[in-house]
């Protein structure tokens, strides 16, 4: 049984192929390089090199692209026999997702005479709608096998898509950071997910769903790209000039404020008085989803720094006291607490920007108000209006990502995608080859001899 | 007594929020946006975008970032029990020290009509500012507590900043990347504050203060992006143009010279002829320091790689026989050898910038004197006088460093802040829920088991 | 013996000496900045700060730089025992190289009035060339001492440098990301090395020819600074704006569903059905070398998702099938196996490229002719002629890196460079002075010691 479920022999190379196929051929039908990449269209415009969107943003790009593949890969690497799979299956779902989301959200808002157009914003755009996929695998980290992953991967990004298109095209509300289109419809999504896929006998697995020492390092890696990096992840894809810049700096120092609030709380709640690693992997980077709607916005360091601070506190309080319970009672397995890093924060973050938004002023903002509100700059509605609309998305995020989710829940129990029994969930050994932790005792043996052998040859 | 000592339950959080409260009320009424990241401001004048800071300087911040963060935090982790403190409380002290720095800079010389202005340089140097703080917590990694890591860290920051506007705005010194105000002062300042800390019983605790296989690879981590990054610290904040490509050239042709004479001498001077880690993981950096006052000068790469060459020999021999002889006969326990990693090199780069700016010339600067040495530019003073000004600012930064580190020492001395006793150093424990090192053995049965069951499946 | 060949106590130490003071000796006579690093020229000329050359190309160079350093360096960690020497030696001969490769390509193509002028241009080409021999140290790793492999690298970077030169500036092909002058050169160069130094005997070291858990995590790092950096790697010397834009773009999509078929294909050949790590760690970075040539050119990302798609299935393939046929017949003992990484998928590069070369026209390219084929574009040949001499290069490289390949290897059997003997290959303890794994039992018995003392304190 176990074998029949779990063995990827087939599953996973039928599931790859016809998935890469199908981008192949789409790409081929529908997708063409932008004015900025394409060498004849390129040179047909008088724009100096240097104002290629490249310059602009291509050192973001590859920031964000840390941040998916190191930071999201190994974050997850804290469970002690679970590694290979977290970077592993992160590095396999975030390749596939990429191309999914060029085509999705090109179809959606980047259509130019029937083709998608593409270059270096459109990949930062497919990066991070692969974020919001890797919030989701982290609520069902170790319960899921990798063709479960592709197939949600593959349902998620579309409805990303779609979400994002309402949120931005339709409410016009804006979101650089992705409070709501990535962290909060990512970690709702995937909560709900877990929801549906809830394995009652999970605490067989209980002692393999915990840390070692060097795991915990490990994830560290993965921690600190993503709060080095987050201050780049919100500005991306913010218009040139003081916008890019305003929204690193917002993000830098609420970063900052939520890692100071995070270690207090971790000491203040957790057991003896002792830090928990888990606390500071996870609830230090709640400042940077916290200003990810407001971070554009003139929400000044001041400001940037009282969000960060409370997202700190919010996220430690939700692993310590709002973990255990919606895990007893709601039946939420939620592997890396996804919702007390990326829910919570995100729902803040969504909250600051509405607030923030209709707090806007031409007197703040000036001529600048066209790059960070155009609506309200062209008059087509007031800030007020602009703050509401911004809620709105909030509400349709999450609408969209629970009911999104509950669907995909469902179709990801079929059982022709495979899923592993809940005594052998968090273990790499049903999906990888895995080595042993240490070299042999008899190949510890041979170097002690070895050396002895030196040593008797000096 | 071990306990009220190190326990953090109250005294962590306590000292974590009443300093971040301190810096969100400092921030709302002392800090703004500078023009680069205001929307009015920026609108308000006729720069194009690409004119904007943002895009000459974000890209070095960033690999200065890494460095603050994944290379300070990583090459500290060498020590086999002491890596989720190294890792974390680099991570604490830094976010506290970033914000603050901000301030302290702020106050001495970035005020405009009464308002601290910031944006990506001052972003840069609040972590300049953090990484001499980082380098004191070297000196005393595994002795000392995360509140008098803070304490330190608040002292170390505001003389931090009076040092650097003494040595660069009344002395007229340059030091781009920070030979004497990072370097030397950090090294100084840490070993005078380690001396005053002496621990007559610390062989206690010495099974502890030595790595194991992985920790090693784990530093190397830390120590490879310093060393890649290095280049980018050096020119972050050097004038546009010229300048931030020369100093990154300079930087890069020393610390490949100081790589090649680093292992050179380690397997000169080390037992048996083997390369030893501890070298490898520091010495091969000194380059990056020696390199960090004359690098944005011309000092070619001819003079660079002789500088680099110098400082992986001066550094190796300083790990092998000055660092035994300052522990035996001055008391001073330096962790991580900060004396050879940057106290050493750092004055070095401070001699190698004084002669390097004493032989300046209207011929080989032509008009870039005015970036390199404004002063010499317009005739306030001639290349004599800044090379003689420059060497004055080593005096002062050492006597600033080692008068600071002695008050600041006996501060940290008061038991209020909690300090690990001689027996329990370098050990995560005391602060952290530690995890096995290893999946249990049973943890381990239980794999061999399920693998026995899945192949009897097949 | 054994001590006699591989003691470095003097090899090392003076190899390293003269070549480094051959390298200071030579830069001082030789070598001048450029117009963009130097201070007198800079200022002399008219251009604004924003076009110097540094801000074109300075990140692309860190994420380069990165890939040299982590990315090969970690990469070859996956060895249980042989960790400090992948990550150390790579740092050595890399560094060394750097400055050789500085010397050796500008004699042959950056001269200018009698001297080597050098700028970031100069640094990223010194990394490719330092690439290519990090590639044939994956060949022989764990079986060359680091004098073996100085010397190697010495001989390496000035054949490379004339393959270069008769490639580039002789047959005038295009090859930016150097699927031709970097992976295939540098592969065929160590696989033949390998050859000749063939260990009949090199299964007493087999044990130690493998993996542990850990080493295939710290390996992973590698593989994704390796993935995540590619396109920097390919679009680091294209021609500033669409070609920079373009091949970083082609990458990318090559990357992606060249991992998508590399899992697949690992699923499919690996025993069980299980994923193997070698596989993930090398195949998925197949679409990088195999876009080396024609990701400038107009590929679009549907041609480079096919490409990277074929790359992935070669290489698992190779691995699979060919690596234990190149063993057992031809003798070729390749440890990191370079052939299916950088040897096949750099010859399918190649002749992707030759075939793009030829199907180019003006309709296609339009004004950007000039940047990509500026021979075809001045009439000087046809794009036919322009992959005919694309094709020649490829036959040019693999003669070279053969031929010099046998010749070097010879050389560096000559046993003053020391080698390791057959029973003691893939070790570091040869080497390095090497801690214990894990803490002693000793070690681990006094922390539960002291926190069970800690308890009844409470």
């Amino acid at each position: 049984m176990t074998d029949a479920a779990t063995n990827m022999r087939l599953k996973l190379p039928i599931t790859c192929f016809i998935l890469q196929i199908i981008l192949i051929i789409l790409f081929g039908t529908m997708v063409q390089y932008n004015t900025d990449t394409d060498a004849a269209a390129w040179h047909n415009q008088t724009l100096p090199d240097y104002e290629n969107d490249f310059y602009y943003r291509y050192a973001s790009f590859q920031d964000v692209h840390v941040m998916i593949f190191i930071g999201f890969g190994f974050l997850m690497t804290f469970l002690q026999k679970y590694g290979f799979s977290s970077v592993g299956f992160n590095f396999l779902i975030a390749a596939f997702a990429l191309q999914w989301a060029t085509l999705m959200q090109g179809f959606l808002h980047g259509m130019h005479h029937g083709k998608i157009h593409i270059g270096v914003e459109s990949m930062i755009n497919a990066d991070f709608c692969t974020g919001a996929v890797l919030i989701s695998f982290g609520a069902v980290l170790g319960k899921t096998s990798p063709v479960q992953l592709l197939i949600m991967a593959m349902f998620e990004v579309t409805l990303f898509a779609v979400n994002e298109y309402v949120v931005l095209t339709v409410l016009g509300a804006k979101d650089a950071g992705g409070s709501m289109t990535i962290h909060t419809f990512g970690a709702y999504f995937g909560l709900m997910v877990t929801r549906v896929l809830y394995r009652p006998n999970l605490d067989k697995s209980k002692h393999r769903n915990s840390s070692v020492y060097h795991s915990d390092l490990f994830a560290m890696i993965g921690t600190l790209y993503l709060w080095m990096f987050w201050p780049s992840f919100n500005s991306a894809v913010t218009a040139h000039g003081d916008d890019q810049h305003r929204t690193a700096m917002n993000t830098y120092y609420s970063l900052a404020a939520c890692t100071l609030s995070s270690y207090a709380m971790s000491a203040l709640t957790a057991h003896d008085g002792k830090l928990d690693m888990v606390h500071i992997q996870n609830a230090a980077l709640a400042g940077g989803v916290a200003a990810g709607t407001a971070g554009e916005m003139m929400l000044t360091p001041f400001g940037s720094m009282i969000v960060g601070f409370l997202a700190g506190i919010i996220s430690v309080l939700g692993f310590k006291y709002l973990s255990p319970v919606l895990e007893d009672k709601l039946k939420i397995q939620d592997t890396c607490g996804v919702h007390n890093l990326h829910g919570m924060p995100g729902i803040l973050g969504a909250i600051v920007g509405a607030v923030t938004a209709a707090c806007a002023t031409m007197e703040i903002y000036g001529k600048g108000m066209v790059d960070v509100f155009p609506a309200v700059a062209d008059g087509s509605f007031t800030a007020s209006v602009q703050g509401v609309r911004q809620a709105i998305s909030l509400a349709v995020t999450l609408g969209i990502a629970l009911l999104g989710g509950l669907i995909v829940g469902f179709i990801l129990k079929l059982p022709l995608f495979g899923t592993p029994p809940d005594s052998i969930c968090f273990e790499d050994s049903i999906y990888w080859e895995v080595p042993g932790e240490e070299p042999s005792h008899e190949e510890q043996l041979t170097v002690v001899r070895t050396e002895e052998t030196e040593k008797l040859n000096n």
